[in-house]
């Protein structure tokens, strides 16, 4: 065994330990050629999103805001299918140059998110290179109901957000977001969520892609989309609005539930969260924004100021 | 939407269209926040395998091959649980350098043994950096059995593995190693496995993870251990010998059945799985080596000639 290889296995043996008790979700978890998840009846639904230096976050990063960052992206993803979070697998590119107390750091960021939400790290991959880090996360979750999708938007629908948009990459709020999984699971008790996803590139991008899946259009109130404290308040309104449209990493929900179930759900909120009714469902496709009772195409990708 | 995002989504529509129809282990595919898989009644397997340029592969090798590597590392994985694979979800951190075409070949390769495996691409994420091609796999597969682990063996157990070892990596044959699903199931049907892993790093490494989860020690022929032609003729027995137990990347099979199973595969083996009885599971711990009738410890990680 070479020395790097068996300070991979001290590695291992540690992240072992770290990683806690045995999850009730796992037959199986670090250790073996695979983890085996307990059979469960609900569906078993899986994401992935790699982070890679210099993309999304940068050499400067603290080590463990970018281990909590891997995960809670992939923590709003199974939030934006309703459904609940069971293991994560952790596949580690690390730069050669990096110490031990670093790559602990930066798994401490990752346990610490992982037990804060219940998420059993059940294996994964370390590899040591010459190239900057690399932190990819596959996550496995369940739900009893069928998980929501992008697809199920109908004309006549109310689009919600569930936080404001804008400014998150200058405020560092992408890397101590929380995902939005308890806000997921209380909105779908009081309604049916007919499609719904989480804003990574920015609505301005992100409503495309429900669009396009269900095969639908959008009409946007400019003065309805909630704008974050973190973008600059003494910026006209029309640059605002860009920031909250445009920026992404906001890793808030948008969903879209029946005029009815919209209505009952802004009279009566679900407890501790934030709903902001930003626009409808239409026939047709494209996304059509009003501003200042004025209505204007908004092109796929972003608001152009004055547009 | 920028250029780069625009050629994004193309891409991902190609994948998709490239994917082919859905698979029958899949609710919902790529193009969601999540992939969503059918519930069954079987454990749920999941590893993860990483691949980074420089070190499993390099700027050289052809890009189909990249890909196919990529998927037939965890296939091999899946394979040392007596599994069967099911969906795989592929992280790309493609060189802002890499074309179109090249990115198109990588996931050829992908492709091609996906189908040849009956293996969903199910989802994924693809990201451009300024930095090397990083390929991350993560894998689901299915077992009706228990799965087979590292920590079963027991002293007396006979060692076996499933074909030649040694010189895979200047060879090649690290890019187009057959994954060993078939011979699992095939030896499962006539045989107990008591513990079984795949041949990564080499026997003199991977051998002591199963005595370490088995917590039991073990005992090989020299000269029962097959030496893959790969490894150059010329060179004495006992250069020959450290190339089969140090070089790694065979993605053979090592694995632990009962004396009474051993000898009935032996006389009966079945039906194209080639199967190399090399030693024997002791009571104790550590490996001894028997070359030329002398027995010499074996240490962790690598045989040293006339060591």
């Amino acid at each position: 065994m070479s020395r790097s290889e068996r300070s991979e296995f001290q590695l291992i043996d540690w992240i072992a330990q770290q990683a806690g008790p045995a999850s009730p979700d796992l037959t199986l978890g670090i250790g073996d050629d695979c983890a085996v998840l307990k059979p469960i009846t609900a569906a078993t639904i899986v994401c992935k999103d790699v982070l890679a230096e210099g993309v999304h976050f940068t050499r400067e990063t603290p080590l463990n805001l970018v281990g909590r960052k891997a995960l809670a992206v992939n923590l709003s993803d199974i939030a934006a299918m309703a459904a609940e979070p069971v293991a994560a697998f952790v596949g580690l590119v690390l730069p050669r140059s990096m110490s031990r107390a670093e790559i602990e750091r930066l798994y401490t960021g990752i346990f610490e998110i992982a037990r804060e939400w219940k998420v059993a790290i059940a294996g994964g991959d370390t590899n040591v290179w010459d190239g900057g880090l690399v932190v990819s996360v596959t996550m496995t979750g369940k739900s009893e109901k069928p998980p929501v999708t992008r697809s199920g938007a109908k004309p006549g629908d109310w689009l919600f957000v569930t936080g404001s948009l804008g400014g998150s990459l200058p405020s560092g709020r992408h890397l101590t977001f929380t995902p939005r999984i308890r806000e997921a699971l209380a909105i779908r008790e009081v309604a049916e969520i007919h499609a719904m996803l989480d804003i990574s590139d920015g609505i301005a991008s992100d409503l495309f892609h429900m669009l396009g899946q269900s095969q639908v259009g959008a009409k946007l109130e400019a003065e309805a989309i909630p704008v974050h404290h973190d973008v600059d308040a003494m910026l006209p309104f029309e640059s605002r609005l860009a920031h909250a449209l445009n920026d992404g990493e906001d890793f808030e929900l948008l969903l879209a539930v029946s005029a009815e179930d919209g209505e009952r759900m802004l009279r009566n909120p679900p407890q501790s969260v934030q709903l902001f009714h930003i626009g409808e469902i239409t026939a047709g496709s494209g996304v059509t924004l009003v501003v200042a009772g004025k209505e204007q195409p908004l092109p796929p990708g972003g608001y152009v100021h004055g547009g």
